[in-house]
């Protein structure tokens, strides 16, 4: 099964192709430059260079969030795009998720972190064995304060994505044993998308370009000042 | 510091480009295409993609070996040609210490790893200790029964490169304790190549386009072929 995934949930943007879970290709870049002039042509590019057509991609996989909005909203548009134009399915991957099977070799707890902004982070814990991830919680919005609270202080904490170095501050600072994932592999890529999807297409997990959609976790900005707005009235 | 790194010495072919020791962008493909077709694309459409030019890079790495003969040649090539062009200074990386920073992350005995054909790998061994290497022994041709006599059978190896698979097989046939890397780290990509450079550069440990040389660890079968007529003469 060939399948195509698409990372653009924070600064840095990936794709990457993968025959089950072989990784046939990756192109990657954390180089400041808006997902949407780079993700495109970095899909198209990389295809042809494999001298694989679109037609021969069996999924499209996508980080659906949490993350950037604007982030996710180019990288599910483009997947949309591509998956409809040759009548593909489609995976929508958990960013968190996506970015912890990129430490599933390791051994212990993974904690993954984006920075949410507002004093939160995306987050989602998990445990690492023999290169198989179980669920520790769900993906979600909370305060280092709560997130710290949680944690007993006394398991090493492997820290994953772009709010790492965020966490691995507050967490230092408490005194709790924590690593950082190396940097080649601590931001979210598409390796880890193409991995999660191709672990739930074996369950089925698949949708239609239309479903496809972003899981955003928590209100936009615009959204909440609205309601603010109205609950203020 | 900017580097552009090129690693061609097995199937796979990458080009990354960081800046110190962060990754700003990295191409990689395991397609089966030849390197010739594949990696001054690669190197310009991510240059391209990042908006740097030729001109912003500070040194020009690449893997010099060991490894395929041809592949060595095609990486050495375009980097002696992007260097000479751009009068850049270049830096020649171990292949097997470039796929070992990889793992560096890891704790213990890290087992390179390239199939060599004729019964041999190329490999060397180091040991990995709060993200710093330490290496056991130089880069070498050597048989698998040759390899595994040295190692004890009880220190857990974990094996990376495109000759791992072969290793793994080996030592689990004599009940050794073997570890693969996992899959996206398995094979070797020029990050590897560039922290490896950075390393060096530091050092001073860097050469002019001319001076760029292929280290082959041993003879190519045409000259091993020529000498053997010399001497069975």
């Amino acid at each position: 099964m060939k399948i195509l995934a698409i990372e653009t949930s924070a600064k840095a943007a990936s794709v990457c192709l993968t025959e089950d879970d072989f990784l046939i290709a990756q192109s990657y870049q954390n180089s400041g430059l808006t997902h949407s002039q780079t993700v495109l042509p970095m899909c198209e590019q990389m295809l042809k260079h494999c001298g694989v057509t679109l037609q021969q991609v069996d999924v499209i996989a996508c980080a659906a969030g949490p993350g950037s909005f604007t982030g996710l909203r180019i990288g599910l548009s483009t997947a949309k795009g591509l998956a409809w134009s040759a009548e593909k399915p489609c995976c929508a991957v958990s960013t968190l998720e996506a970015m912890a099977w990129q430490m599933a070799h390791m051994e212990g707890e993974l904690l993954c972190a984006m920075d949410a902004r507002r004093g939160q982070v995306y987050n989602a814990r998990f445990l690492a064995h023999g290169a198989e991830l179980k669920r520790l919680c769900p993906d979600r919005a909370i305060s280092l304060a709560d997130l710290f609270s949680e944690i007993d202080g006394k398991t090493e904490q492997i820290i994953i994505g772009d709010g790492a170095q965020l966490c691995y501050n507050y967490a230092e600072g408490l005194g709790y044993p924590v690593k950082l994932a190396p940097p080649q592999l601590r931001f979210q890529s598409a390796w880890g998308v193409a991995h999660a999807a191709w672990v739930q297409a074996q369950a089925g997990n698949l949708c239609s370009a239309q479903e496809l959609a972003a899981n955003y976790i928590r209100l936009s900005q615009a959204e909440r000042e609205r309601l603010e707005r109205e609950q203020s009235r």
